[in-house]
């Protein structure tokens, strides 16, 4: 079963990277206020059904492809 | 305008990124085939309309936010 887990730098953490392309943009002329880069994981994984695809991409969000103190994660199909 | 920029890996070409965390997947005991591995940007911008934001969105993933050699990039809402 295909899963695409979403994550993104917490709301208030600094992002040194999106800030970093935020001024390389404006230095070539974009009028970009506010650039946030975080990461897209495309899973293919083997599971009972949806509900517990779901599960087990939670899981593998929190223990391994994001860090929960400084960033979220959202879980998609 | 917010406008989000969704870059992965084309098909076909190697992702040790995708690649090294299935094996650590794999490992943890999770049966996942699969992993690709991508960016997610989240810009703010200053665009005349909704055209004028997704012309700006291309141009700047075609420029900076990804390699089109190797990457495909998407840009949504």
């Amino acid at each position: 079963m295909k899963v695409t887990v979403t994550v993104r730098p917490r709301e208030g953490i600094l992002d040194p990277q999106g800030e970093a392309l935020r001024r390389s943009l404006t230095g070539l002329g974009y009028d970009v206020t506010d650039v946030r880069a975080g990461k897209v994981f495309d899973l293919e994984l083997e599971a009972a059904d949806e509900a517990d695809a779901r599960r087990i991409a939670d899981e593998i969000s929190e223990r391994v492809l994001s860090n929960p103190l400084i960033e979220d994660y959202q879980v998609g199909a």
